[in-house]
């Protein structure tokens, strides 16, 4: 007889959307007979090799609801990327458990997780069923038009950029506003969505897909100093040279900054104002600007509370259901493993369909050429139509005084 | 016969409701049948000196209400702080275009450049009615219960410290959030107001009314770290040792970290990372623990769009209203110049009045002990019943699953 339990848990960096598919998995689950019992794995793959789980099925449905929206991962989460060995770990761990249905809400490393721990179940004939549910404010994953958490923290930073455009509006000078993505740039792309007037900042953007040369970074920012009085930039986390490396490693090396790195000999780009402050540095010491302001958006960008898209919320519960419906029901009668994923079906509605794991596992997508301009330093309309929309109702809105001039008196 | 013009200006750090305040004025203003002309001037003092004036009275009602919903001082600002002599040229320059009323919208410096206009007229027996708004987001103004802007700029920091709780909790680690604030820890002490659950951080909070001692600190955050496995940690960037230096410009000098500093000589504190980076530099390598995360707030505290109070907006608005009235009316019947002040009356209302120049100019207000507790790293209750009304309706709320733990199966 089947246990009737199925198994949840949360990976990677928390968005602010991720509880809704942790609630949608929850939920719909229990509408299905075959279901008897929800556990959730606490942080993530980590507590799935720890045995440490908790009973969702005794969670009260309001109580689900109201998690539901609240950011971060209410299970807890891991920075563990699991290898051969800890996906078989996971698999013995699910066995002894008699779990039937595995699904993990995450990024690409998760995507690939649910892989190897679904190619271990076929290998030992074990009945289980592995879904990977999509997450990353990085919009980095393949398959999708956009992946839950991302629209949220692209409304953030376009908020942010529209409140710290009128900022330097008001007192002049040059910002630079430093934002998440070591590889992809759509969430610092995002901050063009803060623009209203055509004299508006973000005056420029500088996103990993492009390569950034600090000389020409300089002139541009010169230029558009010249122009407006003022420039504010958004740049990337991942910006780097010809040759890879990452902008903040190369500037730290020549101002002597020690940085981190993570166990992949990977720069640690996050959780610092390095970058910003040594940008700053720059413009203040070759371009002789005197008011220069840098900012990190940090942890903020992906953690805030009160500033989600409703289009988010909403698509992020419904990857959790259809995950559910797929693994119960298959997509179009068969029954298979898969990532789910979001597919645009009109201006503006989406559907959602299940991918191969090996489709969407272990690989990144990045900004297509038909989002950046020629110049690499703005986006374009393309960018902005594909965005809007995902930002979601209730968007503030920046007004300016007509500012009609009196004439002068003593200076005439 | 009385030229019927008043001029308002905006100085120092734009907040999320300054617009409030001169929309306040400008609407108001319109009702007296003795004002027949609204002027504005560009960037503060420096427009007054500059001549820079528009006419706000072509400005739709319409526009203006927009307007007034959107953050940042939308006249411009300027850190000008005149002396003497600046004070004189804008006497000259209200007195050449028949000024008869002149509000500013500012802090406690701003309320200096009042106090000095309104003497130089008094000598000079021109008829001017000068008044001073208050705004600031530090909260530091004598006099008022509270200042607008405040409650926006806190509410702010209570939602990002939430969210950033949550993150933790999530990913845990140590996370320092440094916030704005030189001599008064009012919005640092604000992510206080972020804590929900007894473990919630921050769970260490340090501001500039008290010394901070840096192997006190580093003795707090370890105890925390063994007490919860993490630890949230709020600071204000005006902190200082026993001898008044900020600890920014001592652990830049032990880093051999250059620094910006202002015409005074004093330290530049915001608009770069360095406090919470040197401060995550000093937990790593002298405790030992491994996720150490910084965020700076930077001008996203002050700018951000969308996350405003109610409160505040309303009290804001009032502020320039209430300037008027007194303007035209005196306080009482008396008719002079002054400070206009809020005045809590009931929990929660307010009322205002106006105060002399001189009781409000050029003092700093710092938090009142009895909002501290005997530690120094929290806030009391008294702190919490103060501030919480003022971050207005609709604060979001975090909710955490129950977690009824699943018995192990292979670990017993």
């Amino acid at each position: 007889m089947p246990s009737g339990k199925i198994l949840v848990a949360q990976g990677g960096g928390p968005t602010a959307v991720i509880n809704q598919s942790l609630v949608g998995v929850a939920l719909e689950a229990r509408r299905f007979r075959d279901v008897r019992l929800v556990y959730g794995a606490r942080h993530g793959v980590r507590g799935i090799v720890d045995e440490d789980f908790v009973d969702l099925t005794q969670e009260t449905s309001h109580n689900l609801e109201l998690v539901a929206a609240t950011p971060s991962s209410a299970l807890g989460s891991t920075r563990d990327k699991p290898d051969l060995k800890y996906c078989h770990e996971i698999f013995e761990v699910l066995r002894a458990h008699e779990i039937e249905h595995f699904f993990y809400i995450g990024g690409n490393d998760s995507s690939d997780t649910v892989r190897i721990v679904s190619e271990e179940a076929q290998k030992a004939g074990y009945p289980l069923r592995a879904i990977h549910i999509p997450k990353t404010i990085d919009n980095d994953l393949v398959g999708n038009d956009h992946t839950p958490g991302f629209p949220s923290a692209a409304r953030f930073v376009a908020q942010a950029f529209a409140g710290a455009n009128l900022d330097n509006a008001a007192l002049p000078g040059i910002y630079v506003g430093v934002v998440m993505g070591r590889h992809a740039g759509f969430l610092t792309a995002a901050s063009a969505l803060g623009k209203k007037f055509a004299d508006d900042g973000p005056h420029l953007i500088y996103v990993p897909e492009r390569v950034f040369e600090i000389e020409t970074f300089l002139a541009d920012v010169k230029a558009t100093y010249e122009r407006y009085g003022r420039c504010v930039v958004a740049v990337s986390e991942g910006i780097h040279d010809a040759a890879g490396t990452p902008i903040l490693a190369r500037l730290a090396n020549d101002n002597k900054v020690d940085l981190e790195h993570d166990a992949h000999g990977n720069v640690q780009l996050s959780g610092s104002g390095a970058l910003a402050d040594l940008l700053c540095e720059e413009i203040k010491s070759k371009l002789k600007i005197k008011r220069v302001r840098g900012d990190t958006f940090g942890y903020l960008q992906r953690s805030f509370i009160g500033c989600s898209s409703d289009v988010d919320q909403r698509e992020a519960r419904e990857v959790g259901e259809k995950a559910v419906q797929f693994a119960m029901w298959g997509q179009n009668g068969q029954m298979r493993d898969g990532s789910v994923a979001i597919k645009r079906t009109g201006f503006y509605s989406v559907d959602y369909e299940l991918l191969p794991l090996s489709a969407v596992a272990g690989k990144t997508r990045t900004m297509e050429d038909e989002f950046l301009t020629a110049a690499g330093t703005d986006v374009t309309d393309a960018f902005r139509l594909y965005l809007r929309p995902l930002l979601g109702s209730g968007m503030p809105d920046a007004y300016r005084l007509r500012a009609a001039p009196v004439a002068r008196v003593l200076k005439v």
